[in-house]
Formats: C-alpha cells, sequence, structure tokens
C-alpha cells in the first residue's frame, strides 16, 4: 500500500486547473508559470458565456461548479477561480463540493492591500458585479477592520482591454509589453480619468484591480494613479498564494518536471481563443480542446465529494 | 515639508508592540526577534490580570483596549495581540480604535493551516475561552469551506508550562531546548495522551497550537501526534505576517539599526517576570518596567483615533 507520502509525490505531478469567463484568467495563469515554471497547467476559459459580470450570482454559481467539476475530472492538484465575479459567487460552494483546494482571487488581493497600506485608505475596481457582490470590502476588513474601503466599478476597462486584445497584431507579441503604445490613446485615457480620479481624491495609498482583466492597464492605471499610490494586482498575488500553498502541502511540481500547458474552451472558434489568449500568456496557447455547454452540464455530480 | 516617504522611514525606526496576558506571547516576540534580527519590540504582559482565558470577552476587550492605548503612546509602529483569547476578543475593536496596523495570532495560524493541510481534516487546541470563541474554526472555514475543523480545549497544557518555568533554573538556558527532559514525566506524557488521542482518532493531518504558551510543548506534542500530522505555531506564523506586512508598508528597521528590546508588566513581582520570560526569550528580560492597573485604565483614549 501506498504510503501519505508517496500519494503526495504523485498528487504533486498533476496539473493546476484554473479556470475564468473567458481569457481574462489567463493573467493568472501567466503569474503562477512565471513564479512556477515546472508546473502544469489546464486551462478553462467559459468564452461562449461570458462576461458573467452581468449574470445573477445563482447562474454565476453554477457556471463555476460546472467547470469546476470538469477540471476535476482531468484530475488536478488544485483549482485557482482566476475571476472576480465567480470568485464572489462560487467559491464557497466549490470549496465544500470537492477533494481539491479551491483558491479565489479575492482573498489574495485583498491581503496584499492590507499588508501594503499605510493611511488604511484602500480602493478597489472591479466589475459592477464585483463591486456590488462587496467582496472586497468584507475581506480587507475581516483582515482588518480599522481600513476604510472605497470601491468602484469600472467596467469600461474591461472593453478597452477587450479593444486591445482585438487588433491585429502577432499573436505572440506581449502585450504587457507594448501596452503603452495602445493605452496612450486619449480616448482610453479620458475614460480611465474619469473613473479614477474620484478615487484619487479619496486620498488612498493603495488601489487593488480588482479583475482579471486589469493587469493588462496597469501602466495606463499607474500613469493616473501616481507613483505614490500601490496597485495590487490580484493575478499576481493569486500566484504567490498557489506558489505557498503547493509549497505547505509538499506538492510542488519536481523541478525536473516538464510542465504541460493544456488549454479547454466553450468558444465556437477556438482559434481566436488561441489567438487572444497567446497574447495575454505571451506563449503560445496551442490547440485548444473544445467542450460544449452540454458537456458540461451532463459531467456535473460524478467526481464530486459525497458531504 | 517631510515626504510620504520621509514619514514612513522615520516610523520604520519605531519598536513593534507586543502585548499578552503574561510571559506565553513572548514566544511570539521570539519569533519576530529571530525573523527579523534589527527590529526593536516593546513587550507587555498583563500577568496580575492572568489568565484572560476564564473572563468574560467583554472584559478581555477592554484589557486589550487599555493596553493597545498604553503601547500606542510608546509610539509603536505595528501592534501584535500575542494572547488567542485577546485575539478572539478584542483584535477588531481595537484595529478600529487606533491608527497602527493590529495583527492577532489565530488569523496567521488557520491560515498556514488550510494552506498545509491534505486531507483538508484541520485539529485545533487551546485554552476554554479561544475554543469556545469558535475563532480558529470560523478563520479556517472563511478561507476553505471545506475544511472539517476538530477543536479540543487543552487547558492542563497552560499548567504544565508553568509549572515547567517555575523549576529552579538558570534562567538563561533555553526553555525550548531542553523541554524533553521535563516533558517525559509520565505524568505530563498521560494527560497530553488524553487530550491528543481523541484528535488522532479523527484523522487529522495538521495540528494548530491555538495558544502561545504551547509552542513550548512541541516535542511532547509531536511525540504523541507522530510524524505524519504537521504541527502549526501560530507564534511563528504571526512572526512570518509580520515581516511580510512591514515589509510591503516599507517600515521594516534599517539593516543597521540596533534593536532595544523593552519590557513592560502589571506583576508586582518584576524579577519573576524577568527569570519566566528569559527562560522563554531564551535572552535577558532585563528590568521591566512596572506598570499599574490603575495607569492603564486612566490613559484610556488620548491617543485614540477619532472616529
Amino acid at each position: 500500500m501506498e504510503t501519505a507520502f508517496e500519494r503526495n509525490q504523485l498528487r504533486a505531478q498533476r496539473p493546476i486547473g484554473v479556470f475564468d469567463s473567458g481569457v481574462g484568467g489567463l493573467t493568472v495563469s501567466r503569474q503562477i508559470a512565471a513564479r512556477l515554471p515546472h508546473e502544469s497547467i489546464y486551462y478553462f476559459g467559459d468564452t461562449l458565456r461570458c462576461p458573467y459580470g452581468p449574470r445573477s450570482l445563482a447562474e454565476v454559481k453554477a457556471f463555476a461548479r460546472q467547470i469546476s467539476s470538469w477540471l476535476v475530472k482531468q484530475e488536478v492538484k488544485l483549482l485557482v477561480i482566476a475571476c472576480n465575479s465567480a470568485t464572489a459567487a462560487g467559491l464557497e460552494t466549490v470549496q465544500r463540493l470537492f477533494d481539491v483546494p479551491v483558491l479565489g482571487v479575492i482573498e489574495p488581493g485583498a491581503r496584499a492591500a492590507v499588508q501594503a497600506t499605510v493611511s488604511r485608505r484602500v480602493g478597489v475596481i472591479g466589475t459592477i458585479a464585483t463591486i456590488e457582490s462587496g467582496a472586497y470590502t468584507k475581506a480587507i476588513r475581516d483582515l482588518d477592520a480599522g481600513i476604510t474601503v472605497f470601491s468602484s466599478a469600472t467596467p469600461r476597462f474591461v472593453e478597452m482591454v477587450e479593444q486591445g486584445l482585438r487588433l491585429d497584431r502577432n499573436p505572440l507579441e506581449d502585450i504587457m509589453a507594448q501596452t503603452s503604445s495602445l493605452y496612450i490613446r486619449p480616448a482610453f485615457q479620458e475614460i480611465a480619468r474619469d473613473y479614477l480620479n474620484p478615487l484619487k481624491r479619496c486620498n488612498i495609498d493603495t488601489l487593488v484591480l480588482g479583475c482579471t482583466h486589469y493587469p493588462l492597464l496597469t501602466p495606463l492605471i499607474s500613469s493616473i494613479m501616481g507613483p505614490d499610490i500601490q496597485i495590487i494586482s490580484s493575478a499576481e498575488e493569486t500566484a504567490l498564494e498557489v506558489a505557498s500553498t503547493l509549497a505547505r502541502k509538499g506538492q510542488l511540481a519536481a523541478p525536473d518536471a516538464q510542465p504541460v500547458l493544456r488549454f479547454a474552451t466553450t468558444a465556437e472558434d477556438t482559434e481566436e481563443f488561441a489567438r487572444l489568449g497567446s497574447a495575454i500568456l505571451a506563449r503560445p496557447v496551442g490547440d485548444p480542446l473544445h467542450v460544449s455547454i452540454a458537456e458540461l452540464e451532463q459531467g456535473l455530480g460524478k467526481k464530486e465529494r459525497a458531504c
């Protein structure tokens, strides 16, 4: 019979599962790959049902459950909900249902902001659904009840990123590296100023990017907020959390492991998914598997935890 | 006018404030000093009113508030409530009242356990007050709703540590290093087995030491739990949290800073406090300042945050 140690060693070789409503969560995968270069990652983008922002909590919770179930069947060792709306709606449910640990993107970003702020005045931007859920305010104030949180929905930032992504360019050109040329556009700058100036006037010293699309706008957001305001990327903080969780569990991939990056999507146009995805991940998103909504809906329940 | 950066540099030179109902919280100071050797620490032990465990939440909250107010007047840059009962009762209130960040010992231990567990079955031991507050169960399940928590009050462990501390010995002999000789006693082993065997039978793989006294019993507890169960010391985890919080705020002491360790206590017998304290800290607790309860009670409110 294998020992607990051997079982853990076997589990360490499995991929990390990451999912989002579309390609935005690839900012999280990118940070995980940068920090943990030996880890395999299985990424699922629910592009057909994107965006999750305007949907009801119950609906997003059901989607999170379906995709988690699908990824658990691919034998992932850890699940990351790389989407703020899905974290707010479904994290707790998914944690209860499955036997693998599940991390969301809200707590790591909230925690980093609590550690970073000196004035204890923190700003949060995100989609309407994320901001209205109040999940960041709660997570921040659970850690430090003395912090004042100023949160603001900035939905047009998602459109801006998507417009930027759809521009015709070499898909492997790194979109992060060239955002300066893209986001210098006056129309984008004006939108950003309208969103961010009120937050600046609240004298925050820390701003959380509460949407997985937003790290792609860091140059634009930083230029408006100025050098004295720390920008917290929940993508980066979540990758740190993945790293310390796997390290503590003794489940990091071996240093000689050959990482495999795999992709699945509900998008009809998997080529478009691969093109956009490659620009965010800054490496090829090769040959994504198409998964239909029917498959996701049918798949529910088989490997779920009895509870 | 000084800039925000300069203000932060000045603040970095201030001590970290740490307090507990007695000398137990010195296990936390010890870990902070080990991890951050350039930091000055001002430790307050409320020995006269020790233990906090059997007191009401409202009373412990008031004590936490008084001592925090006293330490804030000593211009500490960060406060650590190095006592599980006082964290459960007073953390939120103290965070709201003062302008410095305040860390408790519960969240860091809970978080480490969530990261470490593979079976997602976690045990917690602590005083009756801490266990009955449910604070660990809540903190753990807030991070991972799929974890099953088994908690058990083990109050006699505190007595065992205090008996051990009161044995006549060279105060600077490190009590941690010689616990094996002390805790090999059959009576102590029997108590520990009675407490811990039921938790072992719950098939936990991680055990949180939810009392600042308990790290002094690690050899005994580990010998009973066996090598497959990870022991989480909230003292160690809190020190890690202090380190990352100060680093993120840019408030770590300069590498050439000469650390000063100061001590204050409500104990009438400050020599006894120094003797016990030195054994836990493994360095001299020299000349503790005596602070009367009247001083603590009078001092309230002057530097508190307007809110």
